[in-house]
């Protein structure tokens, strides 16, 4: 390795993340493949491949052939771009995460997911938790021995915080979610005295192969570029890509009663979508490709969905057009019913089918719950009772069952505790990011025009080609000049819903 | 290694081969991706990812370890099981095999591939066959060159043909067809002199949605365990596995003009998948998983879809349930209309869509041209003429043009070259496995009453679950106490159609 010169170096560090990459398309694909096509009982077959998978990828990142090549470089990092200093630091920054975790452990916790997986699909269909319990107790045990593996002096929720979210811990989470509580709760008391918005629209039935047609429209209609975008759908949508943002997959949910889940399913995950693949050309088969991190990626995919698809502007442009696809659906609405109907604020049992509004409560129960969780101060054996509890008293519902209460999201049973806030940041993100876009492009005549490209551009030049080259606070700095702050997104709301209830 | 017990070495030995299964299930995923749902500009994506996972493979089955652990325990065979010994002579062939091959041929080779099926696709879209030249002479070259490496003292085409076929060379092919031409020539002849039987009942519309819910029912009618095995539809129908028998998929293609091509697809790999999924549930994850040889595996999916699905029986049972999914389309057809219909025998352009007695005449054209590209007395750019005036000579039909012609096949553009005599094979070792089974089953009232349960039972007991214990002229011997003889099928095919013709 001594002889090795920095030339040689910097082309092996390249040839390592591509081979990293080829075992993300791996082991993305099987994963991808359990969720969307593979035959019901097969989970086994591919947790076996995966576990072997995964020691090989522990291995080979944990060998003393790449720490010292990522330490040589890390030795000489004056001489590399920098570009190349931020794949070191990253890389080596995970090897030095997961070399704390022993192999055993490691392997045995991917195969875990897999099985876990398939079994909080099982749990959901059959609204069992007891099904799903040892699972996620495991998961969760997991979560805090890894913690403490990595990061022994740090609280083992402020460590997965920042896996998710460079820089972010609960002290931030805790001092956002009051900002956003407070701003958020007199609205949502002044809403409710008001008369409720008609959203009948929404209702009725809808055909998947309609639904398939309409997101297929959406998908061309925001830009994507479908060479390289693919459709699935998945009993939770998500996005995902093989080995580079080069092949990128986003999945929805077609529900027959109500077309607007599906359609904001494939706005929201084609957000994501478009940021992966409008990373920098040479940033594919880097550790720089597809995005900074789960909040960022959120404030796009959020800004898709809601800053954009939830607008006046959006639902004039796609109105006509929802008129040709679901032409007896739409007999007798016009485009201002569709504004109306898909901002109707309600409290309501489903994250994900949330209106803009309350969703934010939805993150907030999922934050005290996981932080409460991986302080020993709740058993996962009690998460059922505390999530109906919560949902009464931060939205006022009873939960009938499990299925819509603590089994409705895929995140835990995949392993992702800690991921939740970053969809609340992503919206406030979002906010902070429109305010700036506005003062060079006219959001809502492009939007209403159905021209993305200045909107995509912007978006392009100031955070998607860059892929992960900055931390989230960075970006931020670099987008906005400024530091994150949560009060776009509160005066973002409470000038849209003030209009919309006439408040 | 010296130092390893036989004990430590035959679990090693099973090690090797669920790290192998594992790598195998990641690149057969991703090839399957490719076919079904990766969007159309990702192949590229894909090559790098390929080529990455080839030389990981290679490097890992040529290394010195797994070369000295196999020899090991070749010099200590008496040591092991029947089934260790066969692993470990299968294994030890491929990598020695794949140890004269240079490495970087290797990979560029497994490279190619990839791009190839990509770019056939497009062909045969375009009926383009310039755009495929290029990567088909690179393939026919590739074969010359490895059997060179391989066994530079054999034929190239009969090693190509041996790989496929344990045992098999130009010589038993060149009898075996001539003993079949001979029996199907006359035959043709003396039917062409007879009426046509009316096909009209394939034809009409059939939408998509129809012929899915038809091919479920095929899979669940003929036993497949759909919880294992899974359908998707390609281009060009296959079956494949992903790590072991336990995660199989079957694939079709629905023509919305003729419902019976679907059906016989869905049949035919619903036979192969049989064939895997029957395999001893200790041999997963081995290289003794999942059949013999390709033409053995023929032979099951060609049963099915011909001795077993274009029966009078198979008609008969299925023609109510064709009433259920396509009243319509079925009205005024009787059961017997149906065994008519897709028994007709017309010579046509289509290999898959053949019936069953010029199927053969397909495979002809094809080892003919494979032999002689091969043997350099066929240039690639003179395959379309050469393909067109065979079908002439042997069919007496003129081709239109390249895509109902020579690129009609996925064969040579995903690198099978010396496969297809495993069809024709497949098809005579059928009727001589039927012969046998007749001898304890009563074939016709099983399928009649819809009760592959006994068929299934045999097939599974003297050839499924023995995967690839045996040579396929060990197995022929053993289920039929004799050698291969395709006197059988030229009984069952004169049988056959002197019924249906009146001849």
């Amino acid at each position: 390795m001594t002889k090795m010169t920095i030339t040689e170096a910097r082309h092996a560090l390249m040839a390592l993340q591509r081979k990293m990459a080829a075992y993300d398309h791996a082991v993305g694909l099987i994963y991808f493949d359990g969720c969307t096509y593979a035959p019901k009982n097969t989970a086994e077959n591919r947790a076996t491949t995966m576990a072997i998978l995964s020691e090989e990828i522990y291995r080979q990142n944990t060998s003393e052939e790449t720490v010292e090549l990522l330490e040589f470089l890390d030795a000489h990092k004056d001489e590399l771009s920098s570009d190349e200093q931020r794949m070191v630091y990253l890389l080596l920054k995970d090897i030095r995460d997961m070399k704390k975790i022993p192999p055993d452990e490691y392997i045995a916790y991917q195969e875990l997911l897999i099985m876990s997986d398939d079994v909080w699909h099982k749990a959901k269909e059959e609204s069992d938790f007891e099904l799903f319990r040892p699972y996620l107790e495991q998961i969760f045990d997991t979560h805090k021995k890894f913690a403490r593996y990595i990061e022994p002096d740090k609280d083992p929720y402020d460590h997965w915080l920042n896996v998710y979210e460079e820089g972010l811990d609960m002290k931030t989470c805790d001092a956002f979610f009051d900002k956003l509580r407070s701003g958020i709760v007199p609205l949502l008391k002044r809403i409710k005295e008001k008369p409720q918005l008609d959203d009948s629209i929404r209702h009725g039935y809808f055909s998947p192969e309609k639904q398939e047609e309409l997101a297929y429209l959406l998908m061309n209609r925001i830009g994507l570029d479908l060479g390289h975008v693919g459709l699935a759908t998945t009993e939770h949508p998500f996005t995902t890509n093989f080995g580079s943002h080069l092949d990128e997959r986003i999945t929805t949910h077609y529900y027959e009663d109500d077309f607007a889940c599906s359609m904001f399913s494939v706005i929201h995950e084609g957000g994501h979508a478009l940021y992966d693949t409008g990373s920098a050309r040479e940033l594919a088969f880097t550790a720089l490709d597809c995005g900074v991190s789960m909040g960022i990626h959120e404030s796009q995919s959020r800004f898709y969905e809601n800053i954009i698809g939830r607008s006046k502007a959006f639902c004039g442009m796609i109105f006509p057009e929802l008129e040709r696809i679901l032409p007896e659906q739409m007999a007798g609405y016009t485009a201002d019913d569709l504004y109306r109907g898909i901002n109707k604020v309600e409290p309501s049992l489903i994250r994900t089918e949330a209106d803009e509004l309350t969703y934010s409560l939805h993150i907030m129960i999922r934050y005290e719950l996981e932080k409460r969780v991986m302080h020993d101060e709740l058993k996962v054996e009690d998460l059922p009772a505390e999530w109906n509890r919560l949902y009464k008293e931060y939205l006022g519902i009873d939960v009938p069952d499990d299925r819509s209460g603590v089994l409705q999201d895929c995140h835990w049973g995949n392993g992702s505790i800690g991921y939740f806030p970053s969809y609340a940041l992503g919206n406030a993100y979002g906010a902070q990011f429109l305010e700036k876009m506005k003062e060079t492009v006219d959001v809502d005549a492009c939007v209403a025009a159905g021209d993305f490209g200045p909107v995509n551009e912007w978006n392009r030049e100031h955070i998607w080609q860059h892929g992960c080259r900055f931390k989230p606070a960075e970006l931020l700095d670099r987008v906005y000049g400024g530091p994150f702050d949560p009060q776009y997104y509160i005066d973002y709301l409470t000038k849209k819903y003030s209009d919309l209830y006439g408040l």
